[in-house]
Parts: structure tokens; C-alpha cells; sequence
């Protein structure tokens, strides 16, 4: 080619993508993929990838970052911590969340949010609005015109105290949802069920950290995901079912899917790597915290129904729903938490999860046997950057695309350490997890943000997106 | 034998259970069956009832009678003119409801329910109670008690501005029927869903009777069936799904039975001879008010649905949802009803039909080949009788048990013309359907109280039954 | 009443039938029920039956006696040993087979049963035939005759090397059922699915009795379940799936009754009794032919699906499949037999269980909480009674039916022991199962042929019975 | 790039896979290709694909073609215009039957069709075998060989007399094929059932063309679905389940993928554009014959169930079961062939489909909205590719592939006229079908072989593929 000399070539990999793999050449010029060839000349930078593959940098599209707790907890990691700790786990985009608070206005919430970005992100990102507040000001005004602006996507809650929407609310919502054309996310779990669990534990003295994972129950979950998708096939607006735990919210997923229904699900490494067992610690004690997410942890035959929905195309998405609380300290998920010991209700709820989670799905998944290379890529990539409105740009190795890729050694063996992690909290619920493929690199529109020789670069890089509305269809 | 003669010596007829058939004499003494025989000395009274088949007296379980409106509309029967209607029909017990109003004690509403029923009632009667406002009050001291003095089964709404409960309130409610052993049942439909439909159809104009039938959508009855049936299954506790109209729910409940959950359903005469069609009228008028209840009748689809799931043992009750309004008048459903005619909204709810209950479920099921005779009985006497706690006073021919029996001609043929309808309604939503099959003489206790060839007898005879608690089984 | 003085009062019992429980006297005169009331006058004999129910007898549908083998294995019950063996368990009906064997006309096969049969029953008899030959001659003009004379239902196999039907002899004989009106039974195990099991074990010298079980594989008997519910609904016949297994056919039962086909299935006490462990025997040794019997137990995932199917109606019946064989000697089951030492196919196939079935589901049913007395009476004797033309003969304790009588002691406990069998067979598969509830008399049209105290009377008096068709329909 | 200058490039198209669309140059050299970038510098050939899609050429890996029939019948298309045809239609690689006849060596039957192939290809072309004599020396030394050769799957038949298989065949053969690693595929229709209904059929005297569609009911082919799939899920063999015609054998495949069990499924236009209305002809006549085919097209429930499956991923394939013969004259099959004229049964079963089944699915799936571009591509040339072995080199525009490009006109309108086809049929079935979206041309390995304003080139230039082992999933 008789084309200036590209920025980048990265020789003698195999490249993965969401249907095919192949072994070529690829060239990066001004930050996009311009060639893939079975033989290119020289770029000014030359990467040799003999032995590994191309992966599209992971999407890592459920990541919670510098969120205000009402509670004054503090979460563990801001944007500077949460995307370097993206970085090093292979991802070049996250979508943390722009958490509207009650009384306030949406459009401050996502000022306020890019106010804690700007400058701070090693990977590129964009955000998912949380809707806590759906006055006629937001849904009439702020919301349409956010969506129009980018933001084409947004999450409601159908528990905790502090978002919880209720079914009016929800129906309002999705009718927006529907007009503007924006993708809405869901977290389906029956408050008032909770409550009533929560109670009844407690009245009876079962307040260890443990006893989360039983007023947060499988069949509230299932009850909420079923009343998330008639509210949605009500109003016909597709609706993404997120963090999905089990097996019996997932019977509602299938159901809705084989009826036709325009329903998108989410999975996340909790749900195959950990089970409620884990919020046991030793001996029912505080350890047990390290682990209290919402949903929990379900159990083994759970875990089976998942790698069979992550194979059969139950699940289009596997985020991580990274949620870092520190274990230590006041404000913590732990010990020194006075409140937190009086009551599992008062344990934050979350793990912290964005750089273990290519990992721990390849790991456990490919290398085992359980899903294909191309499914990997698919969940973790291309599927989130489609169904979210940043494709082609994102989530694909083509032509034109952001030079977004992880270089990854299917070979690599490794111990999950929290020593070697580089997210804000003092622990990772995976510790001594074994692993089997890991990402050596991750370079962002050209460039190295991570290796595995260096760490993370100097510089945070990211941009921030805004987005194309949803295709509503993968 | 050489006891007292028997007061009534029923002859030649054919006796049905819900599981057997056979040609027998039956004799009556002091109000109960003492005898069943081939051939039965003579009786103080005689009946032939060649050629006729002795059921147990119909029990119709789903009836309201007199009840207070809080919009002023006058409910069409009374105690009087209801429980006429219903021994013309064919039954012997029917079951109304003591509905407490929101502020009101529950255990005044009873009160007020006996005092409206007392001395005015032409077939035993017993009350479910209504809960619409579950305060402590209520939970911790009113409702144990009445429970313990027999009042052991009560509705709850999950639609109706004025009788709505939340999701938190109908687990309080549930967790206090586990507690007693009382039996709860369920109207599902979904508050939020059917408002939020009722706006849209009204903003969109369409606000004749008709749309009454999209605004109380299938899948919101679906939902909250689905919901309801999960809150019991989380407080571990038998549910009632009452009036079940068509596939969607239907579904749920099959789903739930094959899971081994304790819930029970109960469909109605509307939702196998009427569909959404009826509520068009002529050209979408006012007649189609006539056939407003909620749910509202479906399709064919669900009708053969309804069909297969009263053989199957999908649905273990059948009653009509006795609830009765003018049509003419300013306070009917219909054309005088000047709120109504802005809107389906202000229809009110329900239509009669405690009176053709039982020959409209012969006809179409028993005399079409649909059901068997058994299952006839089982539906409309023996199972509500169980369920609720009457049984075996109440729903069977056996040997002690009231001489409640109606004595029905198979090849009776019948037109039914709201002229010969007994109930203070002013029309009948089924005029004009041929019948096969209708009941001919009903006796309470060993009375006769209702004859095809007299009329409903002279004498209100009907009592007030305390129930024993459910046996939560069939 | 003023007539003969009956031949038999039973007094202060509780009548059970499949819909009904209630406390009455009970009269029988030539041989009949004549009179169910709350006192009767004396009669010429007269039974205490306080606290004891009155069962109607029980009617084992599915017993082979006196079966000729063809590989010389002689069965361990002739219709003397094995109709004693019935009533001592709470029988009065039973239905053996009349096996035509290849070759043999079906008019000679119904004649040489009856020749075993005549003056050796204990109780009465009639017998379903086993189709293995459908000649022209057969379908044309035996089957048919035959079917008319009362002979009114038949069995045909899916395996069995000197049994077996193909699937176009299948569907010939089910269109002669369809055209006569006969019930077909059907032994549904996939033939080649079995053989090529067995072939592969033998092959890897898996041989012990144990591997019966596997090649018998749960998946064989749902494909072959499948097929002839195909058949069934092709042709447009009733059928019914005999001895189901477990949870894999009992899906596809489910699935065909859902769909409206018209679809009977049978159980037995083996499939909740027993797994496949026992026929582990001590060490995968020779014990475990005890056990051996087609399909073989499943395991216990499979014994909750079978009590959830006989609550939910997916069982319409259940019956022993006694298929008596003795363990000790050349043509048994066990460790004498040289060819069955060889390999696990040459272990006949069947367990003993006409006297024990009543006891077993009593106990492990009704004692245990698991069904309803009335539904163990419409089980093991209303419905067998019904689905195979008996009714109201049979089957059912009204008046006009035959005095069979089963008087059933619920609090009496026992252990099962061989000792006190009545079979032929040298062993019972249930030896040491603790039981509660245990038949204390067995009246035969009005005369006791059984009695805990005195044992079997002295006299065969069991009859013939010509059948109507059957009702095909529950 | 500094090596040789490319055979060809194709510039400004739109590049679509089975998993992204981008725009993109692509560049060929020495039939494989080699580059896709951004800008291409100048190749030997060039193409201008503006406004058009790179589709992978299209594989058709149902395609029958020179098939011996048994009765004399002529099949239309010989290799050379099978293959014209299939260019024409948008394909660059055919997979045609080698089928053993009864009584031949299988590696005889491969020869044979090799001779007939042999220079006559105009794209390239794989066989299948056809497996209708598993014979010992068949099962135990030519199929094992030939899949190492590169035969790597084959065909067995549930139906037809010539090569049905019974189930221990099945049995059999499907074991070689999990010893091997072979992939099977199954036509599943009851055979034992079709000859069932087609007796009865003619015995009443409907003989026309229409009762084909009677005689091979849906039930029968959903059994059959049933069976392949046990046999399969029993011997631990994945199965591929052929031409699926309608909702019922897919409710089959649907379970089987809800398990886990690893079952692949295809189905052709014939089930998305036909119904079996369409062979009544006019009036029932023998227009109705050129619509026989097998499975038959059901109804338009059907239709839809598939159009769901396409999406959802019931279906992994789309293919054409092309299986031509003429209408006219005595071989073929309809009104001059005498013996068809007496019954259905002599109609000889296949349709013409290789040159539209490209322009149906994509003018009527991805036109009309209802699957993706995406999803296009990999129904009808990656699946096939991967399934078959023939991954990468065949089904994915990768660096390293064959240059097999089919270029794509989106917005091309046109009608199917049977004088526009190249195939030897003397009819379409889809005759006045309009569509949107044609292929206009068709490059093998970087050579034109059908251009739409040319036609199909001068040369026959496929070759014969060997093809690696099946991986079994995708």
C-alpha cells in the first residue's frame, strides 16, 4: 500500500472475533484498525504476538465508581483506581453509572459524574444513567433530551430503599424508555419481599452476614424478573435483565425469550465462581461479608444453569457489576463496622470484580471447555458495545474500528492475589482462585495502557463516548 | 330398620359425587342424610326423582352480595334477592364477603355483614372477609380471632384504589394466614399496569366499555397472578388464585402446581361463555357495559384453555363472581350512568351470575362431552366445600351430611331470559344462551326451597355457618 | 325398611371413596351393597369395623400369573398362590393377563388362561390379553370378537425378543383398538435401545444383575414413551403407559396430557420403594436380582417425581406389575440359575408385589402425608375400576355394587417379612419395610375371604368377570 | 505493503460476517485473501462493490444432485447444472449425497459420485455419504476409513423403503460416528407411521397430491425427531436433525438444547415460503405435485414457529434440500407420470432450491426484519462451514480463506421465474415470488463464476474438498 506507514502493527497473533479466528497481521493509524493482512511492512511501532491472541478490548459494561452512598460509606474506588484496575483486567471501555439522587436533577447527576471522570480514566467510558428520581421534569425533559445527547441507556432499581422505583413509576420509565428509544437495565429483586425476609431473619437472630444471601431469595428475584419483563412486554419496550443469579429467574428469561419477547440478560462472575456457601466465611463469621452482593451468590446447580445460558445464548452479556467496598475501616463491608454487626442489612452490598472478571470467564470457561472462544468474545465485547450503541467503533477487530485490543496468553497461569490487584479495595472475594489465560496487554485506540511487564501507563488516556441508541437487537 | 320414619324419602333418582354415580333412594331425617339404599321404607314427605340426578347442593364460593360501593353505586342484590337467585339456580350454600373498609375495625364489617344477611338469607351462607386495610390492629388481634370463631378464608386485592394492597401488605397478610391457617384468596390483576393502561387508552380517546377489556390486560392479570403466587411460596403458605380468565395466568398456575406449590384456582362462568367480543355492544355503545368484570373475559384461545384446565385439574373451583349492578339507572354500568360514559373507568365491576352458574357449566361441559358428570360436582360442591372448610357438612351426598341436594334434569331444555331470573339485576350478560340441563327442585336441609314448577318458597331458611379451617388440601 | 334382613351389616366404620369420607353403617344382601346408613337394623351377620376404614377392594390391574415362559423359567405364582397372595393384601380384583404366544391364536391364548384359572381364584378375575402376534386373523376377526365378549382391553410390548410389536404392528393394533373400542396398555421401553445397551455392557463385562439397570436406561423408556403417545395421537386412540419409572417418560405423559391427548398412566410401588441401588445387592452381587424387573427403579430424584405425579394426576393408576419369580433354583432369578450368572439379561424380569402393594403406598402415601385417603381409594381401585369397564360393579362402595370390602386397620404396624407372604415367590424385594396401616379383612361380595386372625378362608371363590369397554375417560 | 501486487481487489463494499459489518477494501492473491484495510492499493483485477455487501460465498450443505432413484425416476440436475444453479443463487461451495444403494460398497458409492462430479463442478462441492447398508464390513472398515479421508459425515434415514434404517441400525451407526467423530444427519419422519397414514389414505380414496402432506403428518416427524434425538443423547453422539418442517419436531429440538444435549438443527425455505395449501395445485389437481417434498410444508403457525427459531438459535442451519425433478414427462412428477397419477405415494419427494434458497431467506428474513444480516451469514455459510469442517477455509471472509465472495445487491428487486434459472428442473416452486435482494456476483477463490450481467462463466473450475472432522459445536 502506498499509504503513510502505520503507528502500529501487531504481528503473528490470532484474532478473535465475536464469529471468527484467524491468524494475520494488523495494523493501527491515528488510533483506528486500518489493515488486516496476512503480511504488512513495518510500523512505527511493532508488537509481535506470536503466541497470543487478539482479542476486541474487553467492554466491561456494569461497573459501579465513585458512587455517594447515602449511608456515608465510601466506596473503593474512584475513577482512577476503578478504570486502572479496568486496564489490567483487559478491558478499554467500562460504563459506570451517573446515579441520579432523590431530589436531584438528572442532568447535575451526569455533570457531576463527568466531574469525577474528567481526566481520571485510563479506558474509555461512558455512562449508564440511574433514574431514582422519575419526576415529570426528569421524564418530560431531562431524560429525552440526555438520550438525544448520548446517554441511550439507563438503570432502574426494583429494591433499596434509596432508588427502589414502583410499578407505576417502572411502567413511566419504560414508556419513555419506548418513545426516546433508549435501552433500559433492570435490577430485579422484589423489595418488599426482601424486607419481609430481612425482617423475619432478624426477629429470630439471624443477623450474620451469611443470612443476606436468604432474605435476598432466589424466588424474589424470580418474581421481579418475571414482573420486570410483563411490564416491559406491556408497555413493548426490549429491557435488559442485569446481574441475573440463578436458575429461576433465568426460567423467566427463557420463557420470555421463546414467546418472543425483545429480552436481553446479564451475567456476572459471582454467579459462577461463587455460591452463598462463601457468605459463610469461617464459621459465620464476618469474613462472610466479603462476599454479599445483590443478588447473591445462589449454588451449584445455579452455577450449571448458568454455563448452559451462557452457551445458548440465555445471556447475551457477562459484566462484572464491579462494586468495591473496602473490608476494613468504618466504612467498610466488615468488622469495623459497628452497624454492619448488628445486622447483614447493613453490610454494603457489592464486590469489587472489573479485573478479575475476563479472567475468571476464560479461565473457567474456555480453558475448561464450557464455551467457545468466539462466545467469549461475543459476552464480553461485542455483544455490550451492539446492544449499548458503540459498535462498530467498539466491541470489534474490523476496519475502522477504535484500535481497542487485548493481547491475551491463553497459557498463562496464574493465582488471584489481591497483592496484584489494582482496584481501591483491600480485598478480592477470588483470592487464591487459579487461572489459566490472562491479558499480557491492552492497548486503547493504539496505544499500551497495560502490560503485564509494566503495568499500567503513566497517562489516563480514556475518552468519554457518547453513545448511538441501542439496536435493540443482537 | 326400626328407627323413626324418615322426614323425606327422595326416590329413583341417580346420586352424583364427585366420584361416583349411582341409582339409590335417599332418605332425610332431622335435616341430614340418614340413608342411602336400594329401596328405603316410606317418608313423611316423598319425591320421585326418576329420571333426575341428586347432586350435593351447589356452593357457590365467590358471591357479593349487598356490598357498600364507596362511589355511591348501588350493588343490585341484596342478601334477599341474591340467595333467592342462587337456590333458583341450583345452590344451597353460597359464600359472599364481609369487606372491611379502609378504616374501618374488620371485626364491624362482619358485624355489619351478619346484620344485612340476618333473617333475609334463602340458602346457608357463610362469609370470606375482605382485608383492604391491614393495620396492626387487624394483623395482630382481629383477624387471629375471627379466624378462630370460623371466619377461616379472605380475599385480598391486588387492584381497586380502595382496596389495593401493596406487595409488603400482602406478605403481612399472608404471613399471618400461615400463622392461622386461613385460607387466602387472590384477585390478581396489576394495579399499576391497568392504571397505567387506562391513561393511555384515555388519552387516546378510546373510553368505551370495550377498552375496559385492554386496560385490565392479560399480561397484567398474568403478572400479578405470578406474583402473588411468589409471595407464597416465600412465606410458605396455600394461595387461592380466584377467577382465573384465560391462558396467561392459567400458566402460572400450572407451572406452579408442577413445582409442587400449594396454590389452588377458580375459574367462572365468563370466561368460557363470553369474550372480549361481548364488550364491543353494537358498534362499540353502552350495552357492552353489560358485560364489564375484571378480569375481563378473553378470547377463544382461552376459553379452550379454560376448558383443558377444568379437566385437568388445572382448576379445582367453579363460581360465578356474583356481582350484580343495574344497567339502566344513574348509578348502573350503562347508558344512565353519566361517569361511565366519559370512561370504562367508571363502569363498575361485575356482572350476575350466582343464578346460572351451575346450568350454564351442565350445558357447556357436562351435556357438550367436556367434562364429566363428576367433575361437575366436584367443582361446584364437593371441592369449594373442602377447600373452605364446610366439608362433609356441606358438598356431599354421604351418610351426616346436611340434606342439602338439588335435584337436576339433564334433558331440561332452557332459554335464559333475564324474565325468569330470580336476581335484583336488571339484565342478564348470558339472555338467550340455550341450556341443557337445569336444575329442578333445591333443598336446604331437607326443605325444599326452590322448584322449578313454585318458585323459590315462602320462607327465608338460610343460616349462618362458622367454618372449620381449610384443609389446605384436595 | 320393611324388607329381608340383610346379609351383613358392617358397622361403625369410616367409608372411604375416591371423593368421600364419612362414618355409616353398611348393608349387604345377595352379594351387594343394598343400604349405607347412620344405623341399620341387625343383620344376619354382623362386623365391627370401629376405627377401621371401609376401603372398596382393591383391584390390582397389572399381575401376571401362571404365565408359561418361553426360555423354561417357570413364574413363581399360578392364579391359586397368586389370588391368595391378592386378597391377603387387601384385593379383590385382579387383572392377569392371557398371553398369546407367536404362533397361537388369541381365541386358544383366552381359553388356556381360562383353563388355569377356572376354580383356582380367591378373588375375582379378568383378564387384559397380550397381543405378540397381530396376524390378519387376529385383528380381523379375534380381537374384535373377543373385545365384544368383554374382553376389553389388551397390552402390547415394545420389547422383549418373543413380544416385542414394531411400530407398523403397533399402529395396526391400535387402529383395531381404536375401531373396537378396546384400551391398549402399553410396555414402553425402547426394544434396540435396550439391546444395543446390553450388547455394549456385556461387551465391557459389566454383567452383574445391576447393569440391568442400566441397559433398561431411563432414556429408552421416554423415547419409547414418546412414540406411542405419537402413535396414539396419530391413529386417534386412548392409551395407557404402564409401570412408569420416573421422571423422563413421566415429562412426556405430562406433555401429551397438557396438549389434551387422551393419555392414562400407571405406577407402582417398586418405582417409589426401591432404586437402582438395590440391585446392587451386597457388592454388586447376586442379591441385586432380587430387584430385577422392567423398567428397573430409578433413583430418588425420580421417586419425587413419581409422588408429585400421583398427587398432580399425572398417574391415573396404580398397580403391582407382579411378576413373581423364586431367587433359589435353576429357573429363578438368583445365584442357582447358570445362565443368569453369565450376564444380567438372562435374569428374568420381574418382582412379586400383589400383596404388598397397598400396603406400601398406604403407608409411604397416606401415612406419611404424601396423598389423601381418597386418593389412594381412586388409585388402586376407583379408577382401575372406571378406565377398564368395571365401574360401577366395581370400584366403588355404592349401592348396587358388589360387597367388595376392604376393611383397613390405619394405625396397625408391620414389617414386611417373607415369612408371612402368601405368594409362591421365596423372597419380597420390600423385606423389612416398616409399614403403618396393613388390611385386617378382605370381603369378596359379601363374604370375608380374608382375615388378619384367620388368613385366607378356605374357599376359591372368585369369578370370571366380563368386562365392559372402557370409558376412556376419568 | 511491499509484496506482490493482489490478483484482485474488490473495493467499497460493505464486508459482512457472522458477526460484524464494516466497510472495508479486500484484496485476493493466489485465490485466498490476504488484505482488508481501509484503502487497498491497486490489485491486477478490480471490482467496485459500492452500495453492494461481501457476503462468504454461500454454503448449501443439503443439496441432492445425480442421485440414482431406485424407481427409475430421473433426478433434473446432473453436477454441471446443479452447480451452475447453486452459483447463480450466491454459492461457492455445494455439499451433494454420495448414497450407498443397498447391496453396495459404501467406498463404491463415494467413487461413483466422484466420477459423476469430476469435472463438472462450477463451485466446490463435498460429499456427505448416505448410509443405507450398514453392514459389518461398512460399519467396521469403509465409513471409519472414509472419515479419515474426509468424509467426515453422513446421512441416515428414518423413512423410505429403500433406505430406512431401523432404530438398532441407527443404533449402530450412530456409535461408528461417536467412535470417529463423524457427524451424522437425520432425516426424521416415522416411516412405520407414513405408510400407516398412507394406506389409510388410499384406502378412502385421497390420492392426490395434497394427501402427501397428510400421509407425512407432523406427529410422525415429531416422533422421529424424538427418537434420533434419544438414540443420539443414548450412544453420546452429537446429531444433526435435517429439514425441520414445523413447530412440533422443533418443540423436540428446543427440549434437547434445554438439556444440554448436543443437537444441531436446519431447515430450508420450503418451510418459510410454502404451506402445504400449496400442493392442492388448483382444485386438488397435479399442479399440487410440484410443491411435494419431505418433511412437507405445514401452516403458516409453522412458518412463524421457524421464523422464531432462525432468530433464537433453535436453528443452526439454512440450507436448500434441493432435490429437483421435472414436472413434465413420464419420469417426473406430475401429470404424465402415470403411476403418480394413482397416488401421492408415487410422486417422487424433493423440490428445486438451490439457486433461490440465498434470495428467499434474505428477502424475506433480513428485507422484511426479521433476522440480521449477521444472523444471515451464519445460517447459510459460516454454520455450515464451521459444523462440516470446513472452517476457516470456507464460510468467513478472514485473512487465509479461500476468496469464495458472494457480492450482494441489498436493494435489487427482482421475481423468480423459472426461465431465469439455471437449474435442470422444468419449474420452481417459488414461481412469481418477489424479492428484494440478490446476489450479483459470485467469486470461488477469486475467480468470477456467475455474474448478473453475465451470467455463469465458461468454465467448471470447483474442486473436490476434502474436509477435517466436525468440532461439534459453534
Amino acid at each position: 500500500m502506498s499509504g503513510p506507514r502505520p503507528d502500529l502493527v501487531i504481528r503473528g497473533g490470532t484474532i478473535i472475533t465475536a464469529a471468527d479466528r484467524f491468524r494475520a497481521d494488523l495494523a493501527v493509524t491515528g488510533g483506528k484498525i486500518t489493515q488486516i493482512a496476512a503480511r504488512i511492512e513495518d510500523g512505527a511501532e511493532e508488537i509481535d504476538a506470536t503466541g497470543l491472541l487478539l482479542l476486541p478490548g474487553g467492554i466491561d459494561a456494569h461497573v459501579h465508581l465513585a458512587q455517594e452512598q447515602g449511608d456515608g460509606t465510601v466506596m473503593a474506588d474512584d475513577f482512577d483506581s476503578g478504570t486502572r484496575s479496568a486496564v489490567a483486567g483487559g478491558n478499554t471501555t467500562v460504563l459506570p453509572f451517573a446515579l441520579q439522587r432523590r431530589g436531584q436533577s438528572l442532568r447535575q447527576a451526569v455533570a457531576d459524574y463527568h466531574a469525577l471522570a474528567e481526566g481520571n480514566c485510563w479506558c474509555d467510558v461512558s455512562f449508564h444513567m440511574i433514574i431514582t428520581d422519575p419526576t415529570p421534569q426528569v421524564l418530560g425533559q431531562e431524560l429525552p433530551a440526555l438520550v438525544r445527547e448520548g446517554y441511550t441507556s439507563f438503570k432502574v432499581f426494583m429494591t433499596y430503599d434509596d432508588m427502589v422505583l414502583n410499578d407505576a413509576e417502572l411502567l413511566e420509565v419504560f414508556d419513555v424508555a419506548r418513545r426516546e428509544g433508549a435501552l433500559v437495565m433492570v435490577h430485579a429483586e422484589g423489595h418488599d419481599a426482601i424486607k419481609f425476609m430481612t425482617r423475619k431473619l432478624e426477629e429470630s437472630g439471624r443477623t450474620a452476614p451469611y443470612f443476606h444471601a436468604e432474605a435476598h431469595a432466589h424466588i424474589a428475584e424470580r418474581e421481579a424478573t418475571h414482573r420486570a419483563i410483563s411490564h416491559a412486554e406491556l408497555v413493548d419496550v426490549p429491557v435488559v435483565i442485569v446481574h441475573v443469579s440463578g436458575r429461576d429467574p433465568m426460567e423467566q428469561i427463557q420463557w420470555a425469550k421463546r414467546r418472543g419477547l425483545n429480552v436481553f440478560a446479564e451475567t456476572c462472575p459471582q454467579y459462577i465462581a461463587l455460591t452463598k456457601e462463601d457468605l459463610k466465611g469461617l464459621n459465620m463469621d464476618f469474613e462472610g461479608a466479603k462476599y454479599v452482593c445483590s443478588p447473591p451468590p445462589r449454588d451449584r446447580d445455579s452455577q450449571e444453569a448458568i454455563w448452559q445460558g451462557l452457551r445458548d445464548g440465555t445471556f447475551d452479556l457477562f459484566s462484572s457489576d464491579h462494586c468495591p467496598f473496602y473490608f476494613d475501616g468504618e466504612g467498610g463491608t466488615g468488622k469495623d463496622n459497628p452497624r454492619a454487626r448488628t445486622s447483614f442489612k447493613w453490610v454494603p452490598n457489592g464486590i469489587p470484580g472489573v479485573e478479575t472478571r475476563l479472567p475468571i470467564l476464560y479461565s473457567e470457561g474456555v480453558s475448561k471447555g464450557r464455551i467457545s472462544l468466539e462466545r467469549f468474545v461475543a459476552l464480553t465485547s461485542s455483544n455490550p458495545a451492539k446492544l449499548y450503541g458503540m459498535y462498530p467503533r467498539k466491541g470489534a477487530l474490523v476496519i475502522g474500528a477504535d484500535a481497542d485490543i487485548t493481547l491475551w496468553d491463553p497459557e498463562r497461569r496464574a493465582v488471584v492475589r489481591q497483592e496484584d490487584m489494582h482496584h481501591g479495595a483491600d480485598y478480592t472475594p477470588y483470592e487464591g482462585m487459579e487461572i489459566t489465560g490472562w491479558p499480557v496487554r491492552t492497548i486503547l485506540r493504539g496505544r499500551t495502557v497495560y502490560a503485564a511487564s509494566e503495568g499500567v501507563t503513566q497517562e489516563a488516556q480514556g475518552q468519554y463516548l457518547a453513545r448511538e441508541k441501542s439496536p435493540q437487537r443482537l
